[in-house]
């Protein structure tokens, strides 16, 4: 028989103990032993609950329990995750987790000590919710060279940017409604921001490329500064703007990219087509070419099966330690985001020059985008692909001509 | 130090011993041990390859050779590749595979093999080449009831319906074109006829639901009879048509319903944007609700990659059993069509009556559709849902009021 036990009784905890009561006997089935949930940590009272009794304050009750074989921390944030996660791998227990700001942040070095200690931590819940991503980009992909990850990782901003590109939304006005249904938080900074997708790409960047990406090595823009006039511009020529995070492999030795950013992305092709609160991620390898995952990124239920499925496979492995890790690193391993090349969105504003020509006299040559209603002193187009840092360059002159930039959002090159 | 052998140097084959060599210090890393590839099986010569010292004609060779811990079975069919694969996991070598027919028909009976002798037997390639796909149904999705699975599993028929739909050729072109670029075998009743995506769904409905299912349990339709016709029809309300195999739990311990068909599906959901040579899988879960797979479901190295990472999964496994498998079946465990409810495309054609309204006399209610250049005798219309035998109850009775039925085609509720 092997124990569990839940550190954390919030949303995704309380959906870890209704998926685990609810399915048992197929888990049981599929880890090949008998299962059971021992003890739920949390601070708070819980007398009504069909399982309070068995809730703990004091974690060394867990901790302390041989019987406790693997352990699903589903605290969230830093500490006392940390502390807890690495008490517990240190006493020779697994475990699993949805936390993406702790894996983000002390990855490699729980991974570490997982090995060290023969158990486990696994994580698929950290990164697109109930996709599967995190072992099929670790184990079913592991004949390729991973080449690039891009993903729609953050459910509640594709929510409102959906919002925006369907019924013609202000971003302040969609946000509200997301946050009237229970999709953002009061606080929706680490969403809005671009925040937690900054650190589900560096677990991707992390897992895919073997080498720890740190949060604030990764440049990342949020979708606040998005209007209904850059919406319009994108659907005229074919595309929607979605918050995406990226991650492609440096060529020749040279420092990986890695950014999370608003985007153009053609409305034909898979990422272009997922909408509302769902995720997708794309991953290219050299052999398998182009494979995407897609489903619900967020939500109670999706987010416990992915920590349950974890559970299992811990239960299975008992003892033995899967070889997922990533090596350490002190940072500084992404390159400037000046150095990164795209076409980029610009929209701008004239009141003694024309934008648009002026643009072409800077640029040589870019393709003009129109919407209806256009002031005719407003111009909107996609410059050619140029480091970041020229398109700056680019902007400063254009400023100096006295045309103001009123948008700036990159185009992703058709997947 | 594993070895690993791999039998049959075709297509999957070749693409096998490609990507091993070509990622193989990558794959060391992954599995923690040095890999060799010591031989490969193929009764043809290959003088002039660069691996022409690792060719064995005898197959006893690679299975008294205890050196060889993982073998390739990428010769396809069901003999001889089941003789070698028995005879192997009953000397303790783990089989991967891409042989969709073998699994299909003997999974059941291979597994149980593979667990007697405390190896593995996996078959990642064997559904939607290089798409992770098995794996993440097994594990990744293990706290889930698997509810449905509905796949897109025939690259060849996939790019002959998008060719059919984006570029109005018929069937017959269509068909052409795809056996001038390769997609398509020159014999190609087996992609054509749906026996392909027959097997597909056979496996995952096996692995989904526990239960081995058999292919000739399960009804196949193929595409040869649509028409432009047909596809203008589908169009016109939004719809493209797509192969689909389709699996379903049977609720309250009844049967489970199983087929494939081609199908309307809303051009705008996630299976209806997938195009071209590609595959899709739609996985249905308690907990996680849609999850979808998108990738290249066929090519040399895409599957190649399939195969190698199940080899390397085997040897990070190495003599412990990974707990895959589902229970044998003296097949029968499928409703029959006759049960299954749908919504029915019909087109029809009535010289002496009206075949709409004849049509809204039996149907009570239909939902009737319009094409460029309809002629004024032929009907185009939707059925409510009823079960198949309903449907063809009440088209025998349209051919009695002097309609004829010319084409009839499954339309898949919205996902």
């Amino acid at each position: 028989m092997i124990q569990f036990a839940v550190l954390g009784y919030g949303t995704v905890g309380s959906g870890v103990v209704e998926v685990f009561f609810r399915n048992r006997e197929s888990l049981e089935r599929k880890a090949g032993v008998p299962l059971g949930l021992k003890y739920i940590l949390d601070v708070r009272e819980f007398p009504d609950s069909p399982y309070k009794d068995l809730f703990v304050k004091d974690f060394d009750t867990i901790l302390n329990d041989d019987s406790v074989g693997v352990v699903a921390e589903v605290i969230g944030g830093v500490e006392p995750a940390l502390t807890f996660t690495k008490a517990c791998l240190e006493r020779g227990k697994s475990v699993v987790t949805s936390n993406k700001e702790l894996v983000a942040q002390h990855g490699a070095e729980l991974l570490a000590i997982a090995r060290a200690n023969n158990v486990n931590y696994l994580f698929e819940a950290s990164v697109g919710g109930g996709i599967p991503i995190i072992r099929p980009l670790h184990s079913c992909l592991a004949a390729n060279r991973i080449e690039e990850v891009i993903g729609i990782l953050n459910g509640t901003t594709n929510f409102i940017l959906t919002k925006m590109f369907r019924e013609g939304m202000s971003f302040e006005s969609a946000l509200a409604l997301a946050q009237r249904l229970g999709y953002a938080e009061r606080d929706p900074a680490a969403d809005v921001e671009g925040h937690d997708a900054c650190r589900k790409i560096c677990i991707l960047a992390s897992l895919a490329f073997g080498e720890h990406v740190y949060p604030h090595d990764v440049s990342a823009e949020g979708i606040a500064k998005i209007t209904s006039e850059d919406v319009a511009y994108a659907a005229s020529c074919g595309c929607v703007i979605k918050l995406i995070g990226a991650a492609r492999r440096g060529e020749d030795g040279k420092k990986m990219t890695a950014y999370v950013a608003p985007a153009f992305i053609n409305r034909e092709t898979q990422l272009g087509t997922i909408d509302d609160v769902f995720n997708g991620i794309l991953v290219r390898g050299d052999a398998t070419g182009d494979v995407v995952f897609y489903g619900k990124g967020a939500g109670k239920l999706p987010t416990a099966s992915a920590v349950v499925s974890d559970m299992i496979a811990c239960a299975k492995a008992d003892g033995s330690s899967a070889s997922m890790s990533w090596k350490p690193s002190q940072g500084g391993n992404v390159a400037p985001q000046g150095d990164h090349v795209t076409a980029m969105y610009l929209r701008c504003r004239a009141f003694e020059t024309n934008a648009l020509e002026e643009a072409v006299k800077i640029f040589g040559k870019v393709k003009a985008l129109s919407r209806p209603d256009k002031p005719t002193n407003e111009a909107a187009f996609i410059t050619p692909a140029l480091t970041e840092r020229e398109i700056d360059d680019v902007c400063g002159k254009l400023a100096a001509a006295g045309v103001d930039i009123l948008g700036k959002i990159r185009v992703l090159a058709d997947q």
